[in-house]
């Protein structure tokens, strides 16, 4: 079975079609607390079978994403009688996406669930791999279980309301995906506005289904990350270190997706150098970030500090060796390229200088 | 991927082999308290892998079949750094192997499992089905998975150990397997003198094989219970009348196996009033079960008790039929035979009559 993905701005129609079709006994619909005040009003009047489901809400955050709201979703499910012919409904982030599809998973050894994301970070992330789970003992998604949904139903309505700091974390992955698809699909979202307040819905919601058949396709052929799929890792490197620098030496933590657009700037600065990386492309994109994210602020003096952090990423083959996923164009992916410090440093220097600081 | 079945009394080579074999990164035993004094010792001085293994302990017994134990186990695989590359080997009965399965199969979303049961009713079940999970709220396996182990290895020499009682639970079980199988098979087990000091260990270990092989043939055929995979529940309609009844009205519960073994003895006569089960195969089980497992004393003042369970049991099409699995011969199974109650009352007369009360 695949989950099947379903693009949409009539998200309460795919859901009454969808519940229709699987004909479950008993409809549960798990939400946050936020989610429940900001969408599911205006998600009910859109879809009959959520406006009569039983609601199962829990505390808002990752921080939440824990055994014990794990427990407590099961339980409500045990008191409302849900049996394996039942059918949950996970409306919210990546949390709700995560918790609840193990809940499901798990429940009397798997009982149905459908995703609707609210974010659109979790709209790239939830749709492909069927990765489910919870944090325990201070470790992200150290439980869990592979499980796919019986649907996702991707909705850009939902992101109107979202803060834009939560919108540009998400656009950062489909901005990835472009840049391991090709040409075309990256001046796209190159040429979208995701930052106007009035972006338009339809249009994203397009840019959203290229993004996801991107991540799709790089999935499929290597579902078990021995190879391609490391591609995905793309801006990671630099990324991650950005992110622990930002945390630890600056105690002034960054979104995740913000790191990854930095990230992949000097990534493709490096790619540039010693691939033959378009520099026209690059240019076009570090405006974009400079333009959308402003600028992550470094001095040489940092240098130091972010080689060290990069030098502990558990992908390299030894300390000294830093290993990168590269590219030689848009779409042209080297994977497991191992790139020396000198060479670091010069794209840091030239990161600051297309970031203009 | 199958669950590889190794039946040897020789478990310490085969896990050695398989642990070779499978080279994981760092080896978990997970046991309760009683098998952890009585079993491991022994299992230790068989195999190095066992020996210098991390032992989990959990306390024994199914109340601890909990969220609050599966939660100890996992966090003593996060403390002792377990990855994704290690493997957990459950050693005891269907309590570790149910509990143990499950905490590899959502760790870290899925680590891999042996299963070394050391009861014979765990080497029955835990063989075939890969049926996962812990009680929750007062449910029997309300959460849980389908998780096939990487090996299940069978051996009669931890059954030394057990007492009478149990062994003759799980003997219940073989005694079903055969009479769904042939003649020949049900004969063999009719001939094994299970209750004696000195029973043969590798004859037992033929005749598990022999049924283990009949319920995994049962479970391929029909992998989501849909039809022959419930004539497996031969001799349950009954039995689960008589364990109710004696938890509820005696106040003095019987095992599972036990009731099962009663059960069988009724659903045979039934069998041979309404499909011509032969007498002899009839009066030839019901001498087993009354040497082995005495009989369970009822008068036909129990009767309409008896009966009232039966009709509440959730496999009737309605509350005055009762649904049975019957044989017209050992491995002739018809499943779905609705009989009336003038028929079971005159069984359970024929029941006392064949047990001597």
């Amino acid at each position: 079975m695949k989950q099947q993905l379903i693009f949409t701005n009539k998200p309460g129609e795919a859901l009454d079609s969808l519940v229709a079709k699987l004909a479950p006994k008993g409809v549960f619909v798990l939400t946050d607390r936020n989610v429940a005040s900001q969408v599911i009003p205006f998600l009910s009047a859109m879809s009959a079978e959520v406006a009569k489901a039983i609601i199962i809400e829990t505390p808002a955050g990752d921080v939440n994403k824990n055994l014990d709201c794990l427990e407590a979703i099961w339980s409500r499910l045990n008191e409302e009688g849900a049996t394996r012919k039942s059918l949950i409904i996970n409306v919210g982030g990546g949390m709700i996406t995560d918790m609840g599809g193990f809940a499901a998973a798990t429940f009397k050894r798997g009982m149905r669930f459908i995703n609707v994301p609210t974010t659109l970070l979790a709209a790239v992330d939830a749709s492909v791999g069927g990765k489910t789970g919870i944090n325990f003992n201070g470790c992200k998604n150290e439980i869990g279980v592979f499980a796919e949904a019986e649907a996702v139903v991707i909705s850009t309505i939902f992101f109107n309301t979202l803060p834009l700091q939560e919108l540009l974390s998400g656009y950062a992955e489909m901005l990835k995906h472009g840049l391991l698809e090709n040409r075309e699909t990256f001046s796209a979202l190159l040429g979208f506005n995701i930052s106007s307040e009035n972006f338009n819905g339809e249009r994203l919601l397009e840019l959203l289904r290229q993004s996801v058949a991107v991540k799709e396709r790089v999935v499929t052929e290597d579902p078990y990350e021995h190879g391609i799929r490391r591609a995905l890792n793309l801006g990671h490197t630099i990324g991650h270190a950005v992110e622990s620098f930002a945390m630890n030496e600056r105690k002034a933590p960054v979104p995740h997706g913000y790191a990854v657009a930095w990230g992949m700037v000097v990534e493709l600065v490096m790619s540039n150098m010693l691939e033959h990386f378009p520099s026209e492309i690059l240019h076009a994109y570090a405006s974009y970030v400079r333009d959308n994210y402003g600028a992550f602020y470094i001095t040489c003096d940092d240098y130091p500090a972010l080689l060290r952090l990069m030098a502990h990423d558990k992908k390299n083959p030894s300390p000294d060796k830093i290993n990168f996923t590269l590219l030689a164009d848009v779409g042209a992916i080297k994977i497991d390229c191992i790139v020396d410090k000198d060479t670091i440093t010069a794209a840091l220097d030239i990161y600051r200088d297309l970031m203009g600081i």
